[in-house]
């Protein structure tokens, strides 16, 4: 790859340059009241982006996967039943890491295509009448197929079975790209990571607990020191941290939620679905097919596209960025192969898709393909072309 | 325009984020040897990429416009006859400078898009049997129209009338990106900056003197000061300055010459080639036509493009940068509102090429032009996809 | 504080710039072959600066409480019992961890300022003739305390004893900037993070596992996957990561582990005598006393210096970033307010040195206490003007 | 020299974090009107520093020379006379620059050490009843000996001789540190450079012309091209610039304007005058002198200081940055051998200041000078330890 054209990995993003700035920082005294100064601006932001009023944040030195493990390990315990769809290689990984905490999860096995089935998850809360299920994990967004969920569908599963399990869900390839609606959905615990919406490098694992998550804590007994947000919250209450924090990246994060939060986050999510939709019409225009399995579930953060019977998808891959130093996403799992990925989170611009659309093409005409070169870019351009004012709002399906 | 995307003006270029490293540097003492191993190297650097044995490089605080002084100023005298072609702005502005220095200049009115004319350079400097001419003019490339000029061809002329003047070249545009043979075309001045081929901010003017301009240093007594090249020899000799020098940059201007050296500089112009001649083919396929007369006349580090009788050059360059956030160059002088420009100079990819390309289609269907979208992009994309080993090396016209 | 003076806690140090400059980076696809081209190199240097040829390193976004929780949670099963040393803050805070982790901790009471109490730890290990010791702890430079201990002796004691454990040793505030033999000292484990001797932001948790502490993550069924090193390894050995690896401080590493083994590690650790002894002579000519019990504890990183009885240390720190912009340590748990710290680590001057000895000058007399100024500034002068060839070998105590 | 520790050189200085940020920008279009956004406010901050409500501000690619040539070419004819007054290098080096463009200069020789003579002003002026001196030339700050001058003086002298030549004012070592009050004081054009009281790299030549500068332009027969302010100040007009300009620094210079105009310029130079007096008592506590005649010379930015008979300045300055990594200055011609300096402008902070001192003493007695460690150091500290609010008024002589 080379470092003067874009990315197109379904993160980590594109970096804006003030963001990269913002993250360079000299040594700050994390004890000093300076630190204060970038933490609870930073804490602030997730939470507007979260559109929570009431969630208590918590960032980590860490990862999705930390936040993850942040997630379970502060409320349930060894044994608890929780209940979960596998429907890509994320949800996959959540499920497995409940499975080495110890905890009994009961996995509704989806397509990986498929989005998470909402009907699914009522009949088997209604069925869990003793309420051994202590919570419902829900990837919003599965990154390695390029769906998106309705949360609040999930949470109208819940509560249409009257069930008490608290909704923990996977935030980390939308939140900040795509509406999410913490409170309104109901949403206990949402996950996140600081390389995707959040456009910085990686390295924090972000998460954030409503009131009843925060309940469930102190009952809790999953063995958690590093990722205990009791150590956190107590530090935070200080000012501090209950370890060494990773400043600079907190600094990136209090500037990128304010970019986002300026720009104002209807026209954050309208500007990723006018990007994803150029991408996607010209995928269609190659005469592929997503992965999604239905349009409703096209995510507009990350595009799987489907390789035609005989073209290996990771051929695809590799030759775009040895060829032309382009960097797209590979399947994963069971998708391995068979798609590949282009990620148009962040701070992508019209112009810069279209070069990954064109780069896209080249590769597939190098790889044999019948594609007609310009193709998918002409009809990229031709939803790019369009008033911004128009085309930023979501089409139905 | 947005910082997420490539510029496309013909300098200063895009910059690799190396190069932006090495400029952003802490304060350096100036006058301890640290210096000096910046500053030679980045002088042998230049000479190299001059493929000149023989050379003196100068490197001045300022910009080409202040190397074009420093090669008169250093080497002629009020009212000394200069000759001169006029094909575009910057050797409109070279002329005008020589003008206001109080120099005879003898102007070859050349058309804005011919190149220049070696032969009546041959026929004014034969009837010039006095020798009153003392110098020669000649812009290598004339970035506003985007024409490459045959500077042996000079040589040859000047040669052919058996005349003594000094050429001096302005290869601003030129330099570090197209075939520079300072020795083998007897250049005796050439002048260029830090912001195009060297692909580093704005700031420094470079001049190289060949031995026989440096012996005309002494007679000249045009008045200068700062841009003194004896002031500035003897700093060097003591491995200093004669005033404060840019470090940084110079500090890139190290880098850079290492970075066009390790790739080869017959690689480097090959690259500029291929990227150049992809715009071509891409001008070509939407029916337009270079401002160069003719195709030997095409410079591969700017295009400048006609526009057809009714659309506004100007209207095309401002809606790029408020619709699209994408700069180009406008038409400057007699093409003002004529030409749009395309830069391709620099460390630029087939990838962000292609992504002004597709820009460009957009923008030209939005002004109410009869443009395929697409219909460029796919052009180019043709030429990319074949094997650099064979499209680097320059067609046949 | 201000960004223009060097800070003096003990870590993060001061970066130096062409460290900063390593982790400030474009994004780069971590999937691709780049990134291994960083990460082994990364990982080969930390097993180089540890002094081990067996070891497996594994580094985790994360900080060194996270290095302490890999260790124990990869090597241990609930119940277990481990023996440690609580000499201050950062021991304490292990023990604290392992017992939150469901672990059995047998606790020598040290005091804070003394040095690990090998004698102790052997007599405890022989009696415990069963083997339910399954792994010893030990700190080697307790941060809060400013006391180096003798891990080599720990070493001799288990062996003494013919105890079985595992040695588990934080490495913290020592490694990369004071010697740290992991295989001479038959070291298991040995944990350390980014922001100190290593000069870089915090965010990586850097822990080294030898033959024998690898045989015993099989058997441990402390729940663990964000921390497994399981899954890291199986991701180094195809060039990657389990989740999204921090890159740029990855690139860091590469390059701080570069420079530390091209400076030589035994003129690093000499350097850090060097400026730590200077530090010190100024606190004994201000008729101060260290906080560590006798001077064959002296740490090389961190002086913890106690403030005489009725000065509170924490104004010491305050009112030198209010008044003067500089940061210095407070004392922690049992020390606070009782000393102050002065970190002297990372790749600190003579004369950044004496820039916060004569700051602490100016607070202590701003204090109201009887500090003739100027007297630690000669002392560590005096220090710091002889021939660093022969201070920077370590005096006998 | 070591780029941890900082330098005292009288510019370039030590440059703020954020200011460097400013000027390592991505390539911005120069033609569009993100530039008049960044060009125009640092023009009009420019001004505010100089505290003139008249004046038009000119900045070019450039050094202060190239401002000092400005200045002269823009306003002057080919054996114009002109006064000025020799006491350092810097007003040599302009004095020269003057003969070296044909003008005819009255020089007033002044001691290398002395202040510019205001009666010797008068009396010549006084003498020219034919207004034949079209120009006064004046350097503000002498930055070879540490000399700041009284220009009102200097303007009180031309008005009691009803002199009408304009007066030239070099305030490249002061402007943005001491007082400069360009409309009080009757300047006509003033000159200055980013490196100094802007805290920039080098690369600027800072100009401001009042109304009867701007008049004279038109008259001036002096070749001029690169430094012509007529084609700025069309460009300025137009949003423009007359080639390319230097973006960043530009845009460095807004920002450093805006820090110094917040910060309150009485602020500034009460701080430059606080730090300066601070090294000024380590200097007499050393018992050496000051280049400077008298205390009412003093400089707040630069202090040169007088070695003792038998003592090579020259090798102070060499074993400094040799053996501590410290950079001061050098003496400059008659000086050189004799004085070393330190440059106490820009962003330096007490703590910094201190360093230096501390840095010098040690360099003292490592070449045998008889000088106690610590002296200059507790002198300086005890001057730092007063309430600024008290010590930043320029105290009585």
């Amino acid at each position: 790859m080379s470092f003067q054209n874009p990315v197109f990995i379904p993160g980590p993003t594109n970096m804006p340059e003030e963001l990269r700035k913002a993250v360079d920082m000299p040594t700050l005294d994390h004890r000093s009241p300076l630190f204060a100064a970038i933490l609870h601006p930073a804490l602030d932001g997730v939470k507007a982006v979260l559109k929570s009023q009431t969630a208590e944040v918590f960032v980590f030195p860490g990862t999705g996967t930390g936040g993850w493990e942040t997630a379970i390990s502060n409320t349930l315990s060894a044994g608890d039943a929780v209940l979960a769809a596998r429907n890509g290689m994320f949800s996959h990984r959540w499920i497995d890491l409940c499975q080495r905490h110890g905890l009994d999860v009961q996995v509704i096995e989806a397509g990986w295509g498929a989005g998470l089935p909402a009907d699914r998850y009522e009949e088997i809360l209604a069925a869990d009448t003793g309420h051994r299920i202590k919570a419902v994990l829900a990837t919003h967004n599965e990154t390695a197929t390029g769906v998106v969920s309705d949360i609040a569908a999930i949470r109208r599963a819940m509560d249409a079975a009257g069930h008490p399990a608290l909704l923990l869900v996977d935030g980390v390839s939308s939140i900040g790209s795509m509406d999410f609606r913490m409170d309104d959905w109901g949403v206990d615990i949402a996950v996140t990571g600081s390389q995707k919406g959040f456009m910085l490098p990686a390295g924090l694992a972000i998460v954030a607990f409503s009131p009843r998550a925060m309940q469930a804590v102190e009952g809790a007994t999953l063995h958690r020191t590093y990722f205990d947000i009791r150590d956190m919250a107590r530090g935070y209450a200080a000012g501090g941290y209950p370890y060494t924090p990773a400043v600079g990246l907190l600094n990136g994060l209090k500037m990128a939620t304010g970019m986002l939060l300026d720009e104002g986050l209807d026209n954050v999510f309208a500007r990723h679905h006018r990007i994803a939709e150029g991408v996607r019409r010209a995928v269609h225009a190659w005469g592929l097919e997503l992965c999604a399995d239905s349009p409703d579930l096209w995510s507009d953060t990350v595009s799987a596209i489907r390789m035609p019977e005989g073209v290996d998808a990771n051929r695809f891959v590799a030759h775009a960025v040895e060829r032309y130093g382009v960097a797209f996403g590979t399947g994963l799992g069971e998708l391995a192969g068979k798609v590949f990925r282009i990620g148009h989170l962040g701070r992508m611009t019209d112009v810069m898709a279209l070069s990954g659309i064109a780069t896209a093409e080249m590769v597939m005409a190098d790889l044999g393909m019948d594609i007609a070169l310009g193709s998918g870019v002409a009809a990229a351009q031709a939803h790019y072309r369009l008033d911004p004012a128009t085309t930023t709002r979501k089409e139905a399906a």
